[in-house]
C-alpha cells in the first residue's frame, strides 16, 4: 500500500458477525469495505444496499449471480471478482468450507482472517488483540478466536502480565441460541457438554501459550449473553488484592467493570439493557463485563463472573487484525484506541 | 406559546418508556425537553447526564433532592419545580399514583399525558394518532393508550374506516416481562388471565367507540413482544380482498407488512432482529408489524397476526399527542409525518 | 373372538404416545399387549422388558431384528411376525410412513388405528369417545385425532348437543417442544403459524361435521401444556348460562373444571403440578382442563380457555377406538367408564 | 419406644418437600405419619385426605383451625397438639421460623429435623446419610442439607474415602424455579449469585468437616433440575482412574450413572424423562445422576458434571436421619437400603 491508502476489505459471508465486522470496518478511516458476499438474494442484501457495501455472490457461479439481478440486487460478481479487488478477506462463513476457502485466498494473494469456528490446526496462527498483535504482524492470515476465547483473553492476559503464572478452571454457562435464532433449544434443560474438558477454556493457549486454563461447559435456555464462572490460582507472591484486580480490569482496554448491587445490574438481561440504553448499534456490548461485586481474592485463588456478548466482542478484535496483518500498526494499544474511537462514532453516544 | 416557541415537555418518570419519549421528544423541532424526573440517584441519571436533560427529583422533599447532588449528580429541584417551567408533562410514572399526579399538574396548570396502565375513568379522554387526534385537540389532558390497545388501533381504524363497522375478537399473547426485567415469570408455562373477556380490547373503543371488540389474553414465557391473533368480522358488502386489505395496511402509518416466508421473518424473534438490523435505536420498533402470509379474507371473517413491541409503539403516539393537547398540529398525518421524519434521524439508517 | 378372549392389541412405534398406550391397554381386563416395535435396541426397549411387553422390530428385516440379540434384548421378530399375533394394532410410529404402514396391516387382516398426525385423508375415518364412537363400530381402521382435536371435541361436543348449532373461532397457544425433548425451539420468541385458518380447528369436523369451526395457532417457549382460547356463538334461544356451561362440564367424561383463584391453579405449571400430586404416571392429565373462572357467557357468546396435556389427552381415546373398532362395547359412555377405571388402578391414587 | 413400635412422625409444612417426605415415611414399616400441617385450609388439604393423613393447623389458633372445618376439612387442632402425639417432627415449613419452631419442638419434647434452608448456626448439626449418620445417632435434632449439598456428599463422601484429601471447585448451573412455580423469572437471563464463593459448596464441611470446597453458582430459566460443574483436585497417589472413579460411583448408594451418548439421555429434561418412564411417583429422581461420559480423571484433577432433582433428592435423607436420631439404625447402608426398598414400592416399578 502506498501513503494514504485505505486497506481494501472484503467480508466473505454477511450473517451474524460479517455484518457487524463491515460496520466496524466503515467506521474505521484507514480501511473501506470493497465488497461483502451472500449465497443469494436474500434479507441480508437489502442492509448492504443500505449501507452502500458492493454485493458479490459467494460462488463463481454464472446461475447463482444472475439470481440476484433478477431479484432486484445489484451483483458485482462472484467470490473471485472480489478477491480481485481486495488487500484482505475476512471469512465470516458459516464454518465447514475454511480449509477450501484459505486455498483461493492464498491463490488470488490476498490476506485472510477467519473466525473462531475455525480450529487453529487449520490457520496455524490465531489473534487477540492484547495476547499476541506483534506475533501477527505481517503474517499472510490468521484466526480471530471465538467469543469466549477472546472473552478469556481480555481478563487473563492482563492478570498473567501480572502474575507470571496462571492456573485457570473455566465453567462456560452459554447461551443456547442467539437472539435472532427461534429453531435452537432447549426450552427447558440443561445441557451439559460431555466432553471434559471442553475445548473451549484451552483455546485461549492459541493466542498466550503460557496461560494454563482447562473448561467444562453447559448450553442454558437464553439468547443473550455466555456467562463465565472463573477459579484462577495465582503463583505466590502475586501481591494482587481483590480491589488491585478489579483496578487493573478497569484499565484493561475492553473490559467494563460494575458494581451489580450499586448499578442494579445483576443479570445478563440487565448487561444487555445497559448496552441497549448507551445507544450501542444492535444493541451490542464489545467489553467484556465483569462483576465488581462478583470478584473475590482468597489467598492465592481467584474468583470472579464475566458476561460475554456472543454476537459481538470479536469485532474490534477483527479490525485490529486486520492493520495487524496489514502491518500498518504494530503497537496494539495504538490500534485498540483507534478501532473503539471509529466505532463509538456510529454509536448513539 | 408565542411565535416559534418550542414546547416545553416535561418527563414524569424516567424508566423504560420515559426514557424512549424523551429522545423522540428531542429528536422533534417543535418541542423540547426541559427536565426528567427520577426518584433517587441511580442508573438512569446517568442516562439523562449523556443526554443533557436536567434532572429533577419526583418529590418535593428537600432530603430526597438533595441526595442526588450527594451522589454526584446536578438536581434542579422537584416535580413542582420542573412543572413550573414546563408547558406539558408526560407522566411515565409506574402507575398507581396517576390521580394524585394529575392534581399536581392541574394546580400547576401545565397540560398532562398519561400512559395506558392508568384507565380511561381517570382521565377522561384517550389518544391515538390515527384514530382521535382531533378530538383531541387542544383538551387539558389525555392518556395514549396501552401498547396492545393502540397495536390494535393501528390495523383496525383504517379498516373500519373502509367498513364502517367491524366486529372483532382477539387473543393476545402476551410477553410475560420486558428483556431487562429478570425477576418476573413463568419461566416455563402459559398463564391465562382469567378475567373473561380481557380489558385489552375493549380499551380500544375508548379512542374509537364504533369498533365492537372484545379479547382474551394470555402470558407466555418470552420478553420480546406481544402477539395478537385478530379474528374481525366485516360487514356484507366490505368489498374488501385478501390481498386489498394488505395493500390498505401497506399504507397506514406505522404498520409494517412483511412476508414471513419470503424473508424469512416468521417468529417475533426475527422481528426484533430486523429492528436491530435496520438500526433501531434499543433495538426498537415503532411499527406494528403484521405477517402478509397470515392474512386471510374468508368471505366476512379476517383473520391476521401482528407483532407489536410492547416498549415502543406507544412513543411516537405520545409525541403526537403532546401536538394535539397544544394545537399545534391539527391534522394527525401531518404530525405523524412530522414525528417519524424526525425519530429517523436518530436511528442509524 | 370367542367368549371371555381378550383383544390382542400390538403397539407399533413405542415412544411418547406408543408407551403410554402400551400402558393403558395392559391395565385393561378385555384387552392385552401381544408386543411393541422398536426401530433399534434403545432405552425404550428396558422399558418394554420392565413392563413383560414382548419386543418386535419395526422392521422385517434379519440384520435389524439380530442387532436386539447383541445388544442383550430378546425380540420376537419382524412387524410382520407381531401383526401375525395381533387382533389389532395401534400405530404410534412418527410419521410418514402411515399410508405405507396401513397397506401391511390390511394385507396382514388386522384392523388399525392411526393418530393424529396422519391426515383424515389417508384413513377416511377418524375418532372421539364422545363425538363418534358408534359410527366407528366394526371398521377396519380409524385415526384417533390430535391431542388438540380431541381437546376441541370434549368441551365442544357436549355443547353442541345442548345447542345444536355452534359457530367456534379458537386460538391455540401450543407448547414448542415436549418435556424430554431438549433439540427444539424457540426459546425465546412466539411463532405464528402463518397459515391461517390453520388445519387445527376444522379437524374437528372430521368427527363432528356439523360443528363450525376455525383456529389460528402459535408456538410459544414451554413444555408442559396447550392452551386454547376459546369463542363460540350460541345460536339464538340456547337457554344456557355461564353456571349451566360449566356444569355441563363438569358431568362431561374426561374435562376436569377447577377455579383457578380458589385453587392457586391459574397456570399450566399448576396444572401439570396437580396431576403430579394426585399421582397420575408421567404426571400425565388425560383430561382437559377448564377454569372455571375463566368461563363466560355472554349474551350468545361464550369465552373460555382450556388446557391440554399434548402427551397424553388422547390415550384413553386409543382404548376406547379399540373397542369400537372390535365391536365388544357399542356404547361410549360404558367404554368411557371402564378405561378410566382401569388405568386410575395404576396410578398412585 | 417399645418393642415392635413403629416411630411417630410429625410433618410441619405440607408443601413441595414435605408432602414427599410424609409420602417417604409412610411407605416405611418402622414409622408412620400422626399429622401434616397447613397453614390455612388449601388444596394441600384434598392430598393430605387423599393419604389418609390427619391435618392440623400450623398455629395454635382457635379461630384458625376453626377455619378448616367451615372448608370442611377435618382438622385436628393446631401445631402444640401435634407435637404431643409425635415423637418426632420434620420441619418442612418455608423458612424463617425455624429458631422460633425450635423452641415449640424442645418445649415439646420430641426430636427434630430441619431442612437445608435453615443455617447450620442454628440447628448446630446437620446430615446426610453417607457423611455421618452415626455422628447423628440419638441427637435432639439435625438438619438435613439442602438438595445441593445433598448432592455433592453422594459424590464426593465416597470420593474422599478412597483419597483422604479432596480440594474441590464446583460451579452451580441451578434452575431458577421450581416446575410448580409460575410467579419467579428470569425468562432469558443468566443471573450470577455475586457472593463468591457461594455458600453452596462450604456447606458440605457440615457434614464432612474434612473435604475442602468453594463453589460459585448461577440460575438459569429452567425449572427441572440443579447441574452442577465439578473439578476436584485428587491427592498425589490417588490411584485412581476414570474408570474406578465411574465404578465407585456405581456402587455408592443413590448415584446414578448412565452415558449420555448412549442412552440419549444428554440433558436435564431428558434425566427428567426418565424418571417419569420409570415410573417414578412425580416423576422425582431420589439418585443424583452423574453422566458417565462427562467424568474425566486428568493426572490428579477430576472433572464430572452431575444433575440434581431439587425437589426430592434430600427425602429418603430425611427418613435416614428420623432412624438416626430416634437410635433405631446405626449403620447407614442397612438405613438406606431399608429406605430406597420402601419407597421403591410405591412406584410403578
Amino acid at each position: 500500500m502506498g501513503n494514504n491508502m485505505t486497506i481494501k476489505v472484503a467480508i466473505n459471508g454477511y450473517g451474524t458477525i460479517g455484518k457487524r465486522v463491515a460496520d466496524a470496518v466503515d467506521a474505521q478511516t484507514d480501511m473501506e469495505i470493497v465488497g461483502v458476499t451472500k449465497t443469494r438474494p436474500a434479507f441480508g442484501c437489502d442492509l448492504a444496499v443500505r449501507k452502500n457495501f458492493p454485493i458479490y455472490c459467494t460462488y463463481d457461479d454464472a446461475g447463482k449471480i444472475a439470481a440476484f439481478a433478477e431479484a432486484g440486487y445489484d451483483c458485482h460478481g462472484g467470490l473471485s471478482d472480489l478477491l480481485a479487488v481486495a488487500d484482505i478477506v475476512v471469512d465470516c462463513s458459516p464454518g465447514k468450507v475454511g480449509a477450501a476457502n484459505k486455498e483461493k485466498y492464498e491463490a488470488a494473494g490476498v490476506k485472510w482472517i477467519f473466525q473462531g469456528g475455525e480450529k487453529h490446526a487449520m490457520t496455524g496462527n490465531s489473534y487477540t488483540s492484547s495476547a499476541n498483535h506483534f506475533e501477527n504482524l505481517n503474517c499472510n492470515g490468521t484466526r480471530v478466536v471465538s467469543c469466549n476465547t477472546t472473552g478469556l483473553s481480555r481478563t487473563l492476559v492482563p492478570l498473567y502480565s501480572h502474575c507470571g503464572q496462571l492456573k485457570v478452571e473455566c465453567t462456560m454457562i452459554r447461551r443456547a441460541a442467539d437472539p435472532g435464532d427461534s429453531n435452537k433449544g432447549p426450552i427447558n434443560a440443561i445441557k451439559p457438554v460431555l466432553h471434559v474438558p471442553s475445548h473451549h477454556g484451552p483455546d485461549v493457549m492459541t493466542v498466550k501459550p503460557e496461560i494454563e486454563i482447562n473448561s467444562m461447559a453447559v448450553a442454558v435456555p437464553t439468547t443473550l449473553m455466555h456467562c463465565h464462572s472463573i477459579v484462577a490460582t495465582l503463583p505466590e507472591g502475586h501481591g494482587l488484592t481483590t480491589e488491585s484486580v478489579i483496578e487493573m480490569w478497569r484499565e484493561s482496554p475492553r473490559v467494563i467493570v460494575m458494581n451489580g448491587a450499586q448499578t442494579g445490574i445483576s443479570t445478563t438481561a440487565e448487561v444487555m439493557e445497559f448496552a441497549r440504553d448507551i445507544g450501542r448499534k444492535w444493541g451490542d456490548l464489545h467489553e467484556i463485563f465483569v462483576w465488581e461485586d462478583g470478584v473475590k481474592l482468597d489467598g492465592n485463588t481467584l474468583y470472579y463472573f464475566q458476561a460475554i456478548h456472543q454476537e459481538s466482542d470479536v469485532i474490534p478484535e477483527n479490525v485490529d487484525a486486520i492493520r495487524a496483518l496489514m502491518g500498518t500498526e504494530s503497537d496494539w494499544k495504538t490500534s485498540v484506541a483507534k478501532t473503539d474511537a471509529a466505532i463509538s462514532l456510529y454509536n448513539n453516544l
